[in-house]
């Protein structure tokens, strides 16, 4: 039996793409081999990597002026390629801070040449409980790029607007919330996610990007870390993580078959609704720290009142069929990530559980 | 029906370990998630980490000093990465240059820092037929280390034994042979490998490297791109490819399961008599143009007449159940990869093969 599953990433995903996967496992296609034992450079493969890139740039509307690319890493490897790239040596970049992600991010850029802090959430206690309003951004005019994480993981906050930064390249990490709705891609010059959350298993990254900014990108980095090495050949410079890559593609199928990202936002906003819902009308218990407008749609954090409730919330939880559920170690209390694969039933099974728990602890 | 795959990488695999993959592909161990859903940070998954991890030191004999590394990007992330970490800013490095995969990593090498050519086998048409003799190295003692390709993928030629390099840390690209027969992992400061021809799916790469060296490594890179960074936190400093090392695990597992690296390397030296023996003996239809000591056990290249009597042979081979034989886009001819997957009986039905091809084209 499946279980609930709420972890942050690697992350449930969709059961109808992985039964795809599992019953075409040992032979794609009838070809008379799996899928990860096809070259990379064959027809079979290339038709799965095209369709790929295709779907994601039917979903998400991808203008013609942007590329998609497949690269590996994970963001932790987009927190030194984008400074690698894009940050000159006598220039300046600047980065918003919202969450731990963001300040990798920086402390990668910082490593490498100039980096500001454009806006900072923090708290006296390095919490992180909002996203920053317009007014509060001191944004640099020339600065190289602006970067940002557009959702939080471990604090459970989420940009719902974007910024206006003037003509300065925005620049987002979207990991933990790409494809949760419609965005407007055209506003952003680099967008990447580790696709381990929304779109498919960890070991592809996912990056759309202007194709201008691809060409200008530094050229006295190392060739395989340049974008426009990946962009020139389609991501098939070297042999890109196919197997990942094809699974991603059922995922993204799997989202289009059923209504594309207008379902996957109705369905996310039900699942938030009914979450917050839950978590506001049993204030009193559960304690969910982060401002109403900041709130992710994606990484609901609350905390009981103490340790010893939050570990007895989980281990409850995991008997009723619920895993996933401790907060980051970082952060602590307990996290409920509600990726796409999670369902409004899902939810429901929670906050059920949830009301429960309450009446026989409170 | 499984094909007989003679892929380059990504390559066949052995199928016990894919249809374990498979049987388990939806609900690994009745957790009621796929092992792709699991955190890396749970205990499921981080049994199969381990257990891939001490697999690999069992059947290599990796020695107590070195340690094992799971990282994303291929050999061509490599390329890059051994220089940001090894190469000072007032030192060089020394590159011996067997084929194309060495020419492309002293290219990475020379972006960064100084790189010089410690011996070329490169001919005048820029093929490679052998691998340098002991005495043809000018090695410079005071090298920051020196870099070779143990298999030439392309060119189809091999180390039989490696060279002596003094006390200078010596560093192996070894994706197309690792694991081919047992080797004496103390003689190697650093060892890499991309997983997609003997050990795995592509998407993940081997490193094995000296616990010292990981530790002085430059620290002027990105944290992300610095070995010392993923010794520390065992490979899970950011998310690992988490489904790419399971399968690895699987891999290993039945490696181990049929009798190890000794049982490889008999299978291995068996296919390579059968096939080079066929060469041999059909000398005037099939020309294998590798010096006899340099031939790759892994990688056998030979062309016949005319480029339309390579293709003939490609488009027949297939029909009889035989695919990936066309030699590398930059090579021309035939290639037979014939990596741990290949079995004794597929070499056997290809010389079957090769032998009527020769009688009714010959």
């Amino acid at each position: 039996m499946r279980v609930i599953n709420f972890n942050a990433g690697p992350a449930g995903l969709p059961l109808p793409p992985l039964e795809r996967a599992r019953d075409e496992f040992v032979d794609f296609q009838g070809s008379g081999m799996s899928i990860l034992e096809h070259s990379h450079r064959g027809k079979e493969y290339e038709a799965v990597h095209d369709e790929a890139i295709a779907l994601l740039t039917e979903l998400l509307g991808i203008p013609p002026g942007h590329q998609v690319l497949f690269l590996q890493g994970g963001a932790s490897l987009q927190f030194a390629q984008v400074p690698m790239n894009f940050l000159p040596k006598d220039g300046s970049a600047d980065y918003i801070l919202t969450g731990v992600w963001s300040e990798k991010a920086l402390e990668e850029a910082k490593i490498l040449g100039t980096a500001r802090v454009a806006a900072t959430t923090a708290g006296p206690d390095k919490r992180y409980t909002r996203i920053p309003k317009q007014a509060e951004l001191r944004l640099d005019p020339k600065a190289a790029y602006v970067h940002l994480t557009s959702n939080n993981t471990i604090f459970g906050t989420q940009w719902h607007a974007f910024p206006d930064v003037g003509a300065v390249p925005l620049i987002s990490d979207m990991s933990s919330d790409i494809l949760w709705r419609k965005i407007d891609v055209s506003k952003f010059a680099l967008i990447y996610a580790g696709a381990q959350k929304n779109i498919g298993p960890s070991g592809v990254t996912v990056v759309i990007a202007r194709k201008d900014l691809l060409a200008y990108g530094r050229k006295d980095i190392p060739k395989i870390l340049r974008y426009a090495t990946h962009a020139e050949a389609n991501s098939l410079y070297n042999t890109p993580p196919t197997f990942g890559i094809y699974l991603m593609r059922n995922v993204l199928a799997w989202i289009k078959s059923v209504g594309g990202l207008a379902q996957m936002e109705r369905w996310n906003r039900e699942k938030a609704e009914l979450l917050y819902g839950a978590l506001d009308r049993m204030g009193d218990f559960y304690r969910a720290p982060v401002e109403k407008d900041s709130r992710s749609v994606m990484n609901i954090v609350f905390r009981l009142g103490s340790e010893a409730l939050d570990d007895r919330f989980v281990a409850e939880a995991k008997k009723a069929g619920m895993v996933g559920l401790k907060g980051h170690r970082s952060a602590g209390g307990i996290r409920v990530s509600a990726y796409n694969a999670v369902t409004p039933d899902n939810i429901r099974a929670l906050v059920g559980f949830m009301e429960k728990f309450a009446k026989s602890n409170g």
